[in-house]
């Protein structure tokens, strides 16, 4: 199928924290695409990317980085698609990439998630795919409802250690 | 017409910042809603909100918020449609608002665009709208065009200053 | 007995730091309950947990959460018990739940204790109960008295290392 | 009338922000008083104060300092009432008092608001003070229903800027 | 003449900062050049920019950006010449612009100066050129006693209002 | 009379925050000096005034610096006296100066104060020329009884705006 | 001997930093002693201590604490003798106890060295001790210059690597 | 050969990062030395290296420092040749150091690189030496394709995983 998601990243050192976001499009059934783009490495590359990734069927990219993390706002520049920045931490508790994503000057905008937060990046992309697509919404909310039954879970292993107060979801 | 767009805030006080995103989808025609809703002054109207977003015709969601910046993501923990948040500069030059916003837990992300970054957040909103709609998609071309038009003004005036070096867009 | 003091939590992957909290409440034979809740995950169930807590005898609240931390402020907009907010380190050295925590708008406050400072919440919500309960109060002081006796101890020890100087408490 | 809350702080030259306590208190017909002292200018004093607040009558401590700010702490250390800290904005944007205040060593809770945040010290002092006084929780609800409407008010006009929706407290 | 230096900016708002470069080089008498260009809006001219720099005559590069700065890094990608990269103070005090710009990837360095440092990023662009060029140092070794010679005025006019230590250069 | 203190700053414009050192020791009679020296200007000057102040008769130093704060540590590695550090705001909030100052490496103390705190190193100054003159510890601790009478006269204007607690120091 | 130097900390935990100091002194036959002090846990004994330091013949006191580091400022309030501060790093990087120590109000300076930095607190104290005494500061002069031997090893060791540069202290 | 780099750090514990320098300009057959040196232990060797540097045939100083790191700014102060600065990690996440290094004082810039990025400083010396010579400005070329291969190499790896994307350099 041709991937409507692409995740991108600078290099495979990241695709421990992005591998979640590839984990959670597979288990969504939304194909993707995993590439190794640098924007400081591979400009041409990059700006090719940007340029033919909607023409390509892409939908939403997804791209992760480190320290001056150039990479997202440099690919939003050559695009129209929404871009989601994951600022991966390295340097500085992750401050240097999650500022060089964030802060991008006005016209050029990047949807930061948190540092490392491969998941919510994922979870964003899935959401802006499924506006007014029905059946992914009902996806989207099944999967929040899990997010509710595992708060139920760990309330229940707490209520082993002190009076509790029982909750349905 | 039915606003796909809805811009909510705070307090009024932030709306000499929201404004530049009212204005910009105003310009570009698309129908939105401004709200004032606190997720920690009127939590249930913001619940109430969230749950009734998407069956009122709302596509995504900006929401601005300063200091401890609970809006946003409360307003994501109640829907799937897309949230982009804005940090509000307040205390602390705007970094209590920027990681109250930013630093979401797994499950429930929040895009989230700069420090007072209005304007960006509606072309973010655009953005998502376009996916798939080829008119609006060039429409968003046409604005980029622009912001290159500007620099190259910019270029010409600094030609007066000393040599300089000619470019188009 | 019912509990007067709710101590909760996102998820167990907390209770390390917080089992500190109860085991003090424990000690100190205060009835104290232990919950997981997420403003994120469970809203619905913030906000009846919030709306029933004084109605259920709770006095005081105890609230943790970490990265962009919005439990404690959430459960504070919904009752007006004290909300004690313990931020919990994770991403950003705390300082992302600190900021999200200790912010609060005007009208809304948490009293936030230092970052993983769950021992802290314990003792201030023992100290808001034993307001004009002398014996309490007195337990309090014993308790303090305790803390001065470990520097004493402590002081012996140094004794040992070089030239010192013999206190009593 | 006996005051029932003691508002402290180093210097007149915060009384601009820490009037704002005063103001609610005086709103809310809470008895109250108002002192300067210093942990580094004035030990001697702090320590008789904190020692004495107790028999005095006093139930809740406000305590604002900026700096290195050690005031809030160092009272809290003489006595089992509550302490309320107001980090004051000074150098360093607040972050030194904010520090200073929050992070106390375990034992020794103060219970920290924003940054300038007098306001919400002293709704949490109310809130404390209100614990099984009915009378009391009543008139804070009240207040917080005021909050709501403040909201609506904002958002009566923000209709007039664009399409908005309508909501009640 | 052939501009050697050549000073790049992301808009004219930079411009009160920048020209604190072109006047110093312009009292070098060293030939430069003054450029609006932005790696976010006119991304393709950038990498032409980068890529012709050195065929023109080029020798260093002077990128001066703010916010999530990208333009030195970018521009360092498509060349070979030291590029030297001014943070602009925006938002966050500057340390946005500043990690944008210094924590570059491996590979790709940077030679970053200090937060609006226009004057000196020009004088580093000297000092390079002046390698090999004893006329040049020779200008640079004046200009760093002219320094001196202002820190024994400054002591001169000190001598007014106290004991002084008199010295020379 | 010989100077006993020497004031050094980089530049006259950090005299406005550097007289309140100067003035309190004139008002303490202390005999001192006002220079201007900097570590990157007067590198030799430097140098030669570490190497020669302690024959001068100098007994403590007082170094204020900015930014790369590098002054207060240059002179404490030329000279066995004790050197004070005034780290002078102005980029990054004083941050850069504190740092530059306060951190340094195991062999060469400096013994910093706060941003801008002029007086207090004149006072700390005063403290170590004290150690053993009964007559300056007697000067210093009047000067301390009169910060305590700050306070009490604090107090007394705060008395007019609501319950107050009068105390002596 | 009678101590001429007092190292205080808040707890045993603190000595493995602070045993750099003890070690130091005692090299340096410099007679001191050890004590665990609080300024939240022993606030009467912190006062007392620092009310009779001088009167028992201490001439420089030393003071560690990590967090809401209120000690050093405590005892410097309660003495005119020279209180050095070590800032303990534990929560925060370091930086909640830089602030505490570092930032006090005008009137009661604090020689705050860097962040664990206990040895430079010894040496500190030393150079205030040799103030007039030439020969202690010989000592000193001593152990500084074998600081420049260790340089000169590390030199020979680093020339087993690469052309290296020979010099002698 | 004679160097014409010249690498300088303040102790042998900073070889581990800087030993990528050395690696680097030995895989470029770059003559060059290693030293020690120390702006605080031995000023008077920093002063007399930088006053020789030049007339030792040395074009570009890259110098290592940790904490308050005064190295870069004190080499750059005696001589006219370009200096690299890379700030050491060490405590406070190494913003001690890059502080340190990168806000210099107008006149006496340092060409400051990311934390402990060793490498980004050979690399920049090479572009500075490469000025003018095109033998060595193509083995910088070499080096940068080879970068892209890197890339290419990573996409490879993740074409494993999930659908992906070729390109080539």
């Amino acid at each position: 199928m041709t991937p409507v998601i692409s995740i991108i990243m600078g290099s495979t050192s990241d695709l421990p924290i992005m591998e979640k976001a590839a984990r959670f499009l597979n288990d969504m059934e939304i194909p993707f695409e995993l590439l190794a783009l640098s924007a400081h490495r591979t400009p041409h590359e990059v700006e090719e990317f940007a340029r033919n990734a909607e023409g390509r069927g892409i939908k939403v990219i997804i791209a992760a980085a480190g320290m001056a993390a150039a990479l997202p706002g440099v690919v939003a520049a050559g695009t129209t698609l929404p871009v989601i920045g994951v600022p991966i931490k390295g340097m500085l508790d992750g401050l240097d990439a999650l500022f060089s994503i964030n802060q991008m000057p006005p016209g050029i905008p990047v949807a930061t998630v948190g540092v490392n937060a491969a998941l919510n990046a994922a979870i964003l992309a899935l959401q802006i795919l499924a506006l007014g697509d029905a059946k992914m919404a009902q996806r989207l909310q099944a999967y929040k409802d899990g997010l509710c039954q595992k708060i139920v879970k760990a309330n229940e292993e707490l209520a082993a250690l002190g009076d509790t107060y029982a909750y349905k979801c």
